[in-house]
């Protein structure tokens, strides 16, 4: 229960991050060098799995009735790991409509959850609102790293 | 002050109707054609108002900072709308990124307060994540105005 | 609208009134005899136009689909009135499994909505969970109209 | 203490399962052999236990009151539980009334704690609010298992 | 419903007076006699009619019961009134336990509802929790009409 | 009581104007020729009256207590006007230290009262925490009319 | 820091233990007796120490003061105790006025935290607003031990 | 990540103390010595560390926006510090204007974390809004270790 586990007993909650695979990985990596103590979580990445996650309770003609299945069974995780993170990553890029992303931000924003937004600059007007409510607005995995040595600082 | 106005003395809260101008009108017509006592609210949907809200503050260099000046002197209103409406209709077409649309979802969902999507079945996998925590999926403005007439039937 | 109106020109929130047809109109006749200056709302009881209330948003092949988009749109309207209702009555009897009615039981429970049951005494045993959360076990209309009374006099 | 344990140190929550005891079996055997590190907590579920839970507290001549005591007793567990459990289990059978279960359902809904409903097919239209609100319906233990491996998955 | 009315379309919540008969009708004479445009409010101070308010569902041999049944139908007016008011006044005397009052002073404490205490001088030592937490200490009803004219003067 | 008073029956919560007495009455009458429906609330500022808002109450010997009694009772309205407002006005000036405005900021961000805050340019730097928090920065009450009629907006 | 303890390590939280000393100590003697494993927390309980919690932080003339310093003081130990328990205690005899264990049982109820009343029998009456908000009634140390072994037992 | 941590196998949560570092280093050296057990921890206190907390995102012309990006960055650590503590010190002095410092109090009284304000007698009057809804005031940080010392002794 890698994904889930927050190291309790070191006194900190759940980091979600929450960019793709290799912003992820970069920021993770950083981390470690900084020797900065954070547990890293995520929601179920492999993309595949994640949208057959309901499959196994039965199949669906409707390709609607599918994702809505496997995107509740995913919410079980997702939701809990943002209820429980200090901070959460959120990323952007120009490919996809990552309006799932701009949901969870919009989650964090009502629970008070602080997040971080990880985006190029030439999407900064569509993401005003999602930038508004952030943190900061890092470009760059270093960035995010940089953030979270100062607010781990002694 | 008619866009914030909830007339309380009726009994109702807000209700928010997020779409693009053309879809709002219908569901307000379509409303108002059924007898539906439903005061209807809206960010402001003047584009270029909208991104203009905070240069009354000072001029920005920086696109960035006259985007977050503006989205949240809009902040003051949606998140004021939502917190007070008794449903939430949210719009995606495929044109736009709407991230803010979906931002707004989250934010409705973290708070419990019911939405309904609105969209084409053509972006029924993006959306999925955003449509399992909505309380119903229409694709016509006249469903919409269907469930609002179940919903407040006597 | 009159089904969520609550008189807040008059200070009062919502009483959902749950029960059967039968008992709720004992109950509301009850109150209008006695004086009683309440607002009574209710869930859509017409059970054809509630098992349909998702029909209108296209054909679902599976019953459970069908069940689940009329669930949660007619949740639109219960969640909206138990969060606003000052006191909720839920009955119970003995030919119906009623989980719903019990679900709506926890749902108050849980937000510290104050409510009564109504049922008979030959199913005490089952019901004492929901029992124990209620402010009032009430074996006839007339007796919640009694209470009614009381909680309301001057 | 083990029913009330959860293993802070291991960042996790509890999971309350709800399902008479069969089933229960069959989900934590699982869990076990998928390697899953959950802590599974449970109700009081020896019935006569449970009935008698409030004998200690002075006998009582109306068996409502019996059953009022021995349910209060018996909430201090549960509703903890409940509150602190990550994902809920609510097993609903053909047989009994059950509306303790759904109470507990309604509860979770309340309160945003996520649940999972196991049940056979024939009960899906009277289940269906408390579908509705639910992450999941499974009908096999198999099939919760399946869940909580892909929502626990590294 | 005098009793529970607030006259929310003049901006005002519930003001809950609770102490003795006496007192509460020389705030009330006091705040009408300044020209306060206060909606008074008050739990059912006709004590045997209090006592009684569960004797309608029925007899109990046990005096325990009846006045649990009592309390409770009791508890839904006050509960709402508590939650609903502006101010409370907890009125506290030498001759009795009164711990119901201490009681709705916690509650209130907790809801963070302001509440004033009125009680004489010779009191003070076993109600310092209950003052500490209160926002004003009151040893007469004139000095509550005094609070009451300052916290509403133009 | 016009000091608490919000026209509910038009659907507006209070607006909460904190700043010193020409800001507000600037910030009024900009309002009011704009024709914006807003209801304006203030704490006590009759300085004098504020700070003996405690004398009724009995004498002190010590300023501390003079003053932690007129606090507290000034708290009773302030802290209900913050709570049941939509937007609040905070105003910092170089002469003053209060600490009570940025006290007051505080209460509303952790609440989500959003606030805007009115100040000259040369106290940015000591403001950064009390500005990043809120929903605009104005320098003068014309921006802050200009703001509210942006909000309010058809 | 014995007293504000919890061993989340073992997934517990607080049990704050009311009584007055005699009874607590047979309470946690009993669990230990009873292999329980429950962490009792309390309130500071010699008197004379609470009574003069606040005087170091200077003296006072008036005895209002005195306590209302050290009544705050000892607020920051019961408050936390009483937000993180599971369960609380609250213990009545007839010889002191105790509106102190009521207002603690005034705000367990509102935060809706179990609390477990011990009291004879001669003292129902004027503790029936505190009963009935109560999950148990008990009359002896060794019934409030009966309950938590019943609460805890596998 | 020491400032962030809380030592939960000890069933303590943070402590933050806020004052400037010669009273911080006092406290802890007190509280050391007094054998209490104590996780102590701090926003960013090198304040050109703080101030500079947002350039690693990119330069800025307008000081403004230098400091709204710095002040949002360490808000993720005081945001979560105040939330995750049992007691908050704030440290007010003549020299600066400390309006952050107000700012925390308001965060800690809206999220009722108790706080304890340590300032010298000649600012009580500007304070008293502050000092009102503080747990205790102390003018030496011995006073605060002795608080420190009676709220958590055995």
């Amino acid at each position: 229960m890698d994904a889930l586990k927050a190291d309790h007993s070191q006194g900190q909650r759940d980091r979600l991050i929450h960019p793709e695979v290799p912003e992820r990985e970069q920021i993770e990596a950083g981390a470690r060098a900084a020797g900065l103590d954070i547990t890293f979580t995520r929601p179920v990445t492999d993309h595949a799995a994640s949208d057959a996650a309901g499959d196994l309770l039965g199949e669906e003609d409707k390709p609607f009735w599918r994702d809505h299945k496997s995107a509740k069974v995913n919410a079980i995780r997702i939701k809990t790991l943002i209820e429980q993170a200090d901070v959460v990553v959120v990323r952007f890029g120009d490919k996809y409509k990552q309006w799932n992303a701009a949901f969870d931000a919009g989650y964090c924003a009502a629970l008070d959850t602080p997040y971080i937004t990880l985006h190029d600059e030439d999407i900064v007007h569509p993401l005003k609102e999602v930038d508004a409510a952030a943190m900061a607005w890092a470009t760059t995995p270093e960035q995010v790293v940089g953030i979270l040595k100062h607010v781990l600082r002694d």
